[in-house]
């Protein structure tokens, strides 16, 4: 059973400052402006599958502690590559995991996982071999209840919006259900066009050809082929979509001289493109989809500084996306500086920065954050999403960047029954890292409640929302602009 | 009103530590060895203007936050390129500043502010939209008094010396005059030479021909360049000036092959130097300052890492020093071995490394400060001079360079009324520091005692002198050399 | 006298904790799995030298401090370049060190100092100028009683395992008699080839000519030189040695091509390699040593990202391994991809990471160890084996890495008598870390009890055992491979 004060400061004062503060953050409503939940779950609104489809199967962090130390892929029930699921046992599955459970000390898993047991599905038995049966069937039993089918969870959850993630490829298919069920603005998606940009993926030219065939563009030409993204996106808008997102290798921007868009264009639908061409594409092409953020008021994010696929052997049996990436050093900048050149104090523009290399926290990303009208800062992502990691977020970037310039609280996830205990961690930590703050005088305890609430409702509302920027409640909108 | 314990931790046995440390610093006299405050403001010891143009418009740490939130320049007077002042109406701009006052929260300027208000201008009401008016006039009133007169806060700050920061260029008239009226040796200059060195700033050989005109040398040929500088370097030692500082973008050093000098001096009036070419002269350059100290004893600073001028927009209207600088990451393990090869164990020769990279300070600046006899650290730079970038530099840094390599707090302030407090929230930090030091038994109450007073004042008086490092208090005479 | 609570942290409801998991801890056996001890010192098992050559003289941390503040080597007894010893008296080299005690404030060497005398020597007289004579002269008391010879030393330290370093040229003497004596496994070896491998360092062709007199190969052939070293890996493991160690400017691993290797070989033989040239061939041989330890089992240790021999003068005048050695920044995610694509995830393997640049603590080295089945995360390293640094590393790696893929503390020392404080502070440190997460309500206390132990026992054991990993007491073995 989770204590009351989970991860709120052990010293007395602090402590009991910590439990006010979480005590205003706790029941404000979830803002999750960026994530990977299948919006299917939410259009089928059907019951979940097993406990271990729920909960191990889908969570690369639960996974790859376990690959770490010897548990095979499959005997986890990740599928293989190009295949949609597996005949693994779900009991056995999660008997495997069970057993694992001391791996999962001092880490973010242990304490997300324990809070979703008892928070969302009021299991409090200890996870451990001995209970690997019993725990396994008091959440069975849950998942066959009504009240734990995925809409009414949203509801419980106390979901503002879900904002899932999907290619300019994609019908939305989901999205228009939830709309037609009355659901249109609770569950949105956002605009994530890699697929189509990078080059040197497999079947890239294939995509660029079928979102042509989507919208009727002949996307073999570079004008064609932004007119092709840019119906895309007032589609995504039209659906309720208000950010875009981008994740390269690095976060390098260039900006297009007279044809060279064209010239990359051709050069890789002809498989004659270079990994620099390649590279050089998607940094023109970032500037590109920020002009176009100009126009249609879509908030752009970056996430950028990750080597996908790094575990090849994992990426040969399971494919992508299995929690086989690596983060790598990651420079700002200098990357950002032809985009912020041309829209960085443009108020119809605005960039949300994600890194996972934390020793840009206070070198580049709050400076930009505080040089720049358009810079925000997106939350601690994947690895840095842990309590010490949002710790030290907070401590390197308020200093320099304020509250006014975070995006506040992403939890990135795909694990739909997470993402309230992802979130309550998360102004957890806040509480702990306000309190400091007033316990040393440093903010006064009416401003440090004003700022729990900003940091995870006002400011995740106000950075995406689409278009101008919308006033804080701290701020008179007459100077704000 | 600022609670006498703010930023001394909330732990009570820690704090009541602290408490006792921080009575120990807070009565020391003030060593401010480096900083940017107007010298001609205590020559001519006239009134301050208005309060917005003493305390908002000459401090990027307000003006960026505020641009940051899509405040425009030109409504907080921020002068245009090339003018020098504005007429936008001071209470108008402190209106502005007051509306914004909650983007400050958890910021170093939110603490220096408030600090400054109520200790040197005994103004304790709160600042805020509604208060903006009655604190502009608060504010006003102390500025027609004649204790508010620059010389008389000077005193009041018990400040034992202030280092203004000028060009060679410059014909220290305003020191001169602080001379002639008895002030000889509290306000000093420090002598940097970057905007002669640097080739590819506009203007660079007008300059480096006007260097030639002052010092009556041939400053197109290497020699009498060298010459000319110094020449200067002698007048500002006569002025009183113990140290020179250089912030070029790199710490890159090099040693001038016979010619090489000459060669990129001619290339580079010519207007035929590359930008590397420039780069390179300025790491020669470098090379031939630190064997000029090793000459004439001041003490080299040096401040790298710096990309001037990165927000565009802000450059083009408002030209340099307003605030549009981004840090990089800065090598200094490599870039500084030559330089160190050189004189890095040369009892003549002391160099003060900063930093705007806090990835450097375990990595490679506290080992080289503990490596070589000539090397010291300056405090924390810019974005990092704040209580988290302070306590994380204490942390990281004094583990393997100790005290005795540590510069001391620095300023580095265009604010002068933000003196006294910057220093003091320097000193408080420490306190907290030093104190969790002490209750955990890794240093005695008196010893702490002692590093408090060493890293706030005698380490600054220590290492800021010309010529052979003076003995600590702490080592007798004989051995340290 | 060391307080008994020393590094606990202040809080009282932490101490507390601490306190009770420190003394979970402080009884376990010592593992060193890597350190530079001279074997000869237990073979020999003489009385140690007087208290500056056994305390000062070999102590980089302790002698590069007094450097740093203008003492000369010599003056310390450091031996000049190719020399043994030095006619330095050890009363005089004494003195010195005590007048400059203070320099140690805030250093993990005055800790370290501190328990030794304390702890080892039963010293509690305090250091300083005016005690000098006397506290040497209470540890010479000691150095002449038998209960202060090595082996007596060994025991009463309760090491269960001291591992030493040793190039494949040795001859493995000392260790050969200690086993005649009794002692075969407690002290063994680690196998160490830089001095065999860097084609760069002096005398390169020479070593490999004498490692092919010392095996009967051919090792001016490629597959003579694998072979000579396969051979001294297997006299390595007939002496007990577990892991192999390899230290080279960076991680950067390649798999030769067909003809590489001898292309490269040859050509060092000639004396034509160029710097490149030369680090190919480190590249190369280290994934050529991870598939020897595929094949025999030793462990692989890594400590990349050392500039070696930095400060120039003090390498000339007195040679290698005298602490003038600086960090650099370091990459692992994509200097390792080639090794961990052939072996990462093959479980014949094991690679146990070290590092110098804590920027990769949460960015590369905890998401690699806590993405492959082969790499472990080697504790803090040198310059950050601290009490700030091991704390950082705890909380910057624990979240993703866990603790079963942590490979315990390694006190990596020469200082023989020191080994047993240093793994005092760092399990000093893991309780005050683990003490936090309870009080946090993040681990439950059993489970920290388990932890600390694990941390400093069972992971060592488990992570240096020779060939397969070992089943953690936590996970049944069926499942672990």
């Amino acid at each position: 059973m989770p204590h009351p004060d989970i991860l709120l400061p052990a010293e007395p004062s602090q402590r009991q400052i910590a439990r006010e503060l979480y005590a205003h953050a706790r029941g404000l409503p979830l803002i999750s402006p960026h994530g990977h939940v299948d919006p299917r779950i939410l259009a089928d609104d059907a019951a979940f599958p097993d406990p271990a489809r729920l909960i191990v199967v889908p969570d690369h962090y639960v996974t790859r502690m376990l690959y770490s130390q010897g548990v095979r892929p499959d005997e986890l029930g990740v599928p293989r590559a190009g295949e949609t699921g597996t005949a693994a046992d779900g009991r056995e599955i999660w008997r495997i995991f069970a057993r694992h459970w001391p791996l999962f000390r001092g880490t973010p898993s242990r304490l997300w996982l324990e809070l979703e047991l008892a928070d969302v599905f009021g299991v409090t038995t200890p996870i451990g071999e001995a209970t690997a049966d019993q725990v396994y069937d008091e959440i069975s039993a849950c998942l066959d209840r009504p009240e734990f089918r995925p809409r009414a969870l949203f509801d419980r959850f106390n979901l503002e919006v879900l904002a899932t993630t999907e290619s300019p490829l994609d019908p939305l298919t989901h999205h228009a259900k939830l709309a037609a069920d009355g659901w249109a603005g609770r569950v949105v998606s956002t605009f994530r066009p890699d697929n189509v940009v990078e080059m040197d993926w497999p079947g890239w030219a294939e995509r660029v050809a079928q979102l042509g065939g989507i919208t009727g563009e002949d996307t073999s030409t570079f004008d064609g082929y932004l007119n092709a993204l840019r119906a895309r996106r007032q589609d995504f808008i039209a659906a309720g979509t208000t950010s875009s997102d981008h994740g390269h290798l690095t976060a390098r921007t260039l900006v297009f001289e007279p044809g060279q868009g064209q010239r990359l264009l051709t050069k890789g639908l002809r498989g004659e493109a270079t990994a620099a061409d390649a590279e050089e594409f998607c940094a023109g092409m970032l500037v590109e989809f920020a002009r176009m953020s100009v126009d249609d008021g879509l908030v752009m994010q970056l996430h950028p500084g990750s080597v996908r696929n790094h575990n090849r052997k994992l990426y040969d049996g399971h494919g992508r996306d299995v929690g086989g990436d690596i983060p790598q050093a990651t420079d700002y900048v200098h990357a950002l500086r032809p985009l912020l050149d041309e829209f960085g104090d443009d108020p119809r523009f605005r960039i949300v920065l994600y890194t996972l290399d934390e020793t840009v926290f206070s070198r580049e990303l709050a400076p930009l954050a505080g040089g720049y009208a358009s810079v925000f800062l997106g939350a601690p992502w994947w690895f840095l999403d842990s309590p010490e990691g949002l710790r030290r977020f907070r401590e390197a970037a308020v200093e320099t960047a304020g509250i006014a310039n975070m995006a506040g609280f992403v939890d990135d996830t795909r694990a739909f029954c997470s993402i309230p205990v992802r979130h309550d961690v998360a102004r957890r930590v806040d509480a702990g890292f306000l309190a400091r703050l007033v316990a040393e005088h440093r903010l006064g305890l009416d401003e440090a409640a004003e700022a729990i609430a900003d940091l995870n409702y006002h400011q995740p509302r106000r950075v995406f929302s689409r278009g101008p920027l919308p006033a804080t409640s701290r701020i008179p909108s007459q100077v704000t602009r």
